[in-house]
């Protein structure tokens, strides 16, 4: 999984039935210190996220795996949000600071 | 997922079986601002899309969660038409705009 | 999915039993405008493409969903021969010319 | 598979039901020498490995195929811890020296 | 797929029970001309391979597919040893030369 700061939002209307419901998030990767690079991915919503926050999104097949995307045609699902992470003792980032 | 621009077709009429019926966009990754850069991917389209429109498209495994193309072998297909998408409350794009 | 020329072949005759009877190709992706890079992948042949074909491949899982490589540890499967390609109402490819 | 070092931990209290009771690390991949690079894949732990040790992860839908993670929106598992590797005859690391 | 120099050997007692029996080769992707670069990836071995050799693996799910790693946490498989491929009419490997 990589972690990634939620900065949008995206709408679309006319989408395959199997998209139904899905709220998708425009999410940016940061690197290891939260820092948010030029790079973005859309990724569905599992977990009741908002913009600004940082999760956790994994990719491929097992962004299918949650209870709300099962079986749909979604390759990036956002499951977790973060809490902190810590790299060499170092905290990085922590919610609510 | 990605967003991208369709920016052609391609046609190929010597296929595995299981291909028949699809259509194949040449679609352009976008950058979160919209704009095409020189990448490109071979997409199926499941939902109707033309042209010039700006889409979500889904790759890998999920690329088969559509109901168009079920255990066919694609690893690239647009499931959503973009209305809009806006980052840090900003609009980037809106639809007929 | 990408487009990419068929540029050569390859033999491996101590393999997997699954792979038996697998052709494989050595196959270069081009860019959008048909130009080779350097790049290559080795790819199973679905369609009986030959060496000097733009051929369309997928990858990942999506390779194993041809009847010629269903269950096989093949994670890249050319799946039909292009006859054309437009991008921008140009045509960038045309077969036999 | 690629060879990481264990760097960090990862806490996230709000997320999909399946991710309960896995542990979150943060991984460096490192190079054929075992030097960590700047990238990192925040991975589960399927073998009870520690802070600074060196070990094997996986990625995609092989990520799910340990005992722990099966069927969980997970992409990247550590599910071996490293020993020892070589490379054209030379150690290039060695658990515990 | 992509063709590989077996360059080292990996091991790793402590690992998910699924892993057991399997051994661990370091390989090096090659060029098309068969040169190896900087990269690495841990693969499987399915085929008796040995370090020097050249050889086709696998990756992702389709790593999974040889009777040997049917089900286990391994996203990087050596499937087949290479005899010889050629590109554009120049016999850029053959084995045993």
């Amino acid at each position: 999984m990589l972690i990634g700061k939620i900065v949008g939002t995206l709408v679309a209307t006319q989408k395959d039935e199997k998209l139904e419901g899905l709220r998708f998030m425009v999410v940016k990767p940061v690197d290891i210190n939260g820092k948010p690079g030029n790079n973005y991915v859309i990724a569905a919503d599992a977990v009741g996220a908002g913009v600004g926050e940082y999760v956790l999104y994994a990719t491929g097949s097992s962004a299918r795996q949650t209870v709300l995307t099962d079986r749909r045609p979604c390759d990036a699902t956002i499951m977790a949000i973060v809490d902190t992470w810590e790299v060499e003792g170092e905290v990085k980032y922590r919610k609510n600071e």
